[in-house]
């Protein structure tokens, strides 16, 4: 492709509404093109990015036995309606009415569909298993779009929905797909780590998570793992061993129970320094409305509380810390000083986190404006506790027991194991080998196609641009003729792109007539992985062939640096085993 | 791919709301799977035949020069009030809200977006020209979707956008489009014939259809052509030379203008018998509501109106003939006896047929109920004719005056000269080599992908089912061993499928222990392009190589089956040039 040709745009300015390092980059780098908020124009290096991490996920999703498909993505309201989401799927759903009337919806997501369309073709536990898969276009109506395609609203996502007849099998199935995403991710250049993760509005009991390990990013989640064992996961989902496991207010002088003043105290902390007592010894209470109710969280002073797995605890679509306003109006009780004692259980929702358990002669609130309780103890009604609280570094791991540490992570893809979670309710069922009718057992499977691409910049880059691994590049090589009107460099610089091109390799020759320096760093910010630049030195017969990820550069003849160039693009664009 | 395994259900019966012969047979055999009207899934089969067709176009519009993207389906309100189409598209554009309560749109069509796409990075008339294409989801609210694929709701489609800095550029890549398209089908199994057409919603001056001619498609439209010359065009932009381009009235006695009395004459033939005269010499009234005001197209009594161009004539975006309760209230006479003599022509349009003309002492209505005009001559004043009527088998060809032949076609592709149409509204400019501002003067080029695989089936099958061409077949072969549970035909059956599917040829193994009858129909429903059959005479050390489309059977070794199979495949599925 000759560069004068290419349907691109650099820009010398990071976009405004940027925060992202992929956002900044892609823009500038002339990917992608914004419609709307969350809404973009791959552009053609995207074009081609996508294209391959499409056609590795194909050759990989294939070669694991799965059949490729593709669903409607205007999907009737029905369909949803006897899942149940309809009404539970909040406002990322985007519902439309068609002219006649009928309630619609833009797919963010197919077990619906896939459900009824195999609950249409397969009768029998022969027919099973079966995973069945799209690339396809999803739209999430999401409420902040941004990051650019790591929080798009449109995106290209795979979707592999598999069906069994017994929790074992698609145990089998899940490690064929956990071993399929880490070789697919493999092939793309990026090294990921599946952790543990909640299921979100998917559901089904176990799942994890692929993600790109990398310090940087923002808006992502934290990625809680151990050194010494596999324990990896999700900061919504990370369980974990505290170094105190339990705490007890006697040690600070507060082994009786009575209520003391404890004026100006509405923060832990606050209250912590004037009693002279440690926060883990403090009984802290969160007040939150959750699908327009009101809640409270007891969790331990030194903790906080995962909103995500609070979400979950109360199965809640919504959820929000309370007001002030709200507090006083709902609860009775002035803002810092809440807590389960003076609240109407009947209209007020309790949690007790995990973390309350090991707790004795605590400090707690509920006794009145600027007081506090003290030496106080849970009563022995009080059983149910719930995991809700956010892990922290320097806890320890729950199965080796040694420190957890944490890092950003970018998920790139996820597996479910669903269970009958769909097939229940929509009544999908095969007739088994005594001729009962079961639900299938399912599982679903995603990988985001659009997010990859960002996650690899992410993961990838620096100060000049993207380095794109060799597998997911747009073109594996720039050939740069320094000065165009020179017809010595314009004839090797030509020869060379005729040769490599005829030779399967993906290159792009720059013969625009722009200042070499331009050019350089054109292809930079793009990130091509080789660059051959061909300049003065060409009147000793060399060329200077730079690798872009570690700046290396070499001279070569043009014959020597073909080669090179040959061979590494081989080296690093696998096929499929 | 093991028939156990592939995921297809066929039917024994064909479904009850198919009318087109390629809706039935998807159906039946397991292509597609309704989700809701005109909304369909397309299961593994058809997957397959769609990334053939999707990869053939890939293939031949990169070699034509053009450059790949991929636009957003959700799209703004804003795009669309900029050209202007916000308004004037009607209901086939599905509207919604998004949950800031954004308008949006699902894209039928994408001349908005890729005019903003441009514009944004093309300046200079040294960028241009550039061609850009996507293939793509698209979605058009129709208002009754039928005929399965070829008048659905959902469908893929390619879409390019050519951008020229004259008309005679735009002219040259139209001509590499037309090249591009011919091989793109031809490469498909598929002969087509650009015809003229109209330019509908997209507008434009020029555009042709590519049309896969064959006489049984239902719904699609009638194709006129000329067997002496290159002529040929959709009926909704044919044009002809009639037999007897003028008629009088004189001949059949009619020559002084009077009022006859005409009782109970309400249609043109009962007219024309009753006045013992030609239809050719009655001036045929034709009432209709566009846009909810009031029309009259006065044309030749033996011609029909053809309302594609009526719409164009009268830029409407819908009409409908007028019911008799609007006849008397709105033009204020009976119904079989109007027009334009006796209406307000502030009030109401009146438009000529260009056949009306040619007409001298003609018997026209418009003097009363049960009352003709004969002998009467169109006014001086009269000087606007256009062209509305539909052409008829029998009339000339407007190039050559040779008779015209009709057929029925199915488009699968069309290719528009737009000029300004959208840079000019949407204020998309280049700056030229003097540094004037000029807006990109623009071409656009679709295939519907969906609707060639459609086309290919009503094209190709037979009472028992599909016949696919090699090319886009989803598998090539179809290796039936008639008794699986027979040891030998089992083992040879076996070799032959991997030996043919080392070789790169896409082979299906009959593996259920169905009985042969049942395989065999399922195989000619699928419409495999080859089938061969392992049975008794493997003792004899013979298989029977069975070609669907001719139905020719020979017996041959199972190493003289692999390598015909493979010469044939190889023959019939042609790489890019």
């Amino acid at each position: 492709m000759l560069m004068s040709k290419l349907f691109v745009q650099t820009l010398r300015e990071f976009p405004n509404d940027a925060e992202a390092v992929s956002h900044k980059l892609l823009v500038r780098a002339g990917f992608i093109k914004k419609l709307t908020n969350g809404i973009y124009t791959y552009m053609p290096l995207a074009q081609r990015v996508l294209s391959k991490i499409s056609n590795i996920v194909r050759e990989e999703m294939n070669s694991s036995g799965a059949q490729e498909l593709t669903m409607p993505f205007v999907q009737p309201a029905e369909v949803w309606q006897k899942s149940g989401r309809w009404a539970k799927y909040g406002k990322e759903l985007l519902r439309c009415k068609d002219r006649h009337d009928n309630e619609m919806c833009l797919a963010p997501t197919h077990e619906e569909v896939i459900t009824s369309v195999v609950s249409d073709v397969v009768n029998s536990y022969k027919q099973l298993p079966i995973n069945l898969y799209q690339i396809a276009t999803k739209f999430r109506d999401e409420i902040r779009p941004r990051f650019g395609l790591l929080r798009g609203r449109e995106f290209i996502m795979k979707d592999a929905y598999s069906f069994h007849t017994s929790q074992e099998d698609l145990e089998r199935e899940y490690e064929v797909m956990a071993r399929t995403y880490t070789n697919i991710f493999k092939r793309c250049g990026l090294e990921t780590k599946a952790v543990q993760s909640d299921s979100g509005a998917i559901g089904g009991a176990v799942s994890h998570e692929y993600m790109v390990l990398t310090d940087t990013a923002v808006g992502e989640n934290d990625v809680f793992y151990c050194d010494n064992c596999d324990y990896s996961a999700n900061s919504n989902h990370a369980i974990s061993i505290l170094p105190k496991e339990t705490t007890n207010g006697a040690e600070y002088g507060y082994s009786e129970e009575h209520i003391v003043d404890t004026p100006n105290t509405r923060t832990i902390s606050e209250l912590a320094e004037f009693l002279k007592i440690n926060s883990d010894c403090i009984l802290k209470a969160v007040a939150y409305i959750y699908d327009s109710k009101p809640a409270i969280v007891m969790i331990r002073g030194d903790k906080e509380v995962e909103e995500t797995k609070l979400m979950n605890a109360l199965n809640a679509l919504e959820i929000r810390p309370m007001e002030d306003s709200e507090v006083r109006e709902l609860l009775g009780c002035e803002p810092g000083f809440i807590s389960y004692k003076n609240v109407d259980k009947t209209k007020v929702k309790v949690l007790f986190d995990l973390t309350t358990k090991g707790m004795k002669n605590f400090v707690v609130g509920g006794v009145g404006k600027d007081k506090h309780l003290v030496g106080a103890n849970l009563e022995d009604d009080i059983k149910d506790f719930v995991d809700i609280s956010l892990v922290k570094e320097g806890e320890y791991c729950p199965k080796c027991h040694k420190p957890l540490k944490v890092t950003r992570g970018i998920e790139v893809g996820n597996i479910f194991q669903l269970g009958t979670k769909y097939s229940e309710p929509m009544n999908a069922c095969y007739t088994d080998e005594q001729g009962q009718l079961k639900p299938y057992i399912m599982g679903c499977y995603g990988i985001g196609v659009s997010r990859t691409m960002a996650a690899a910049i992410e993961k990838y880059h620096d100060e000049f641009g993207i380095i794109w691994p060799m597998a997911i590049a747009p073109y594996h090589v720039d050939i740069v003729p320094v000065n165009v009107d020179d017809p010595e460099q314009k004839k090797i610089a030509f020869e060379m792109y005729n040769k490599l091109t005829d030779d399967g390799i993906e290159a792009i020759i720059d013969d625009r007539s722009d200042r070499a320096g331009v050019k350089f760093k054109d292809s930079e910010l793009i990130g091509f992985p080789i660059r051959i630049t061909v300049g003065k030195t060409i009147s000793e017969g060399l060329v200077e062939y730079k690798i872009r990820a570690t700046g290396e550069t070499i001279k070569l003849t043009p014959e020597e640096a073909i080669q090179k160039t040959i061979k590494t693009v081989r080296d690093n664009v696998k096929k499929s085993a």
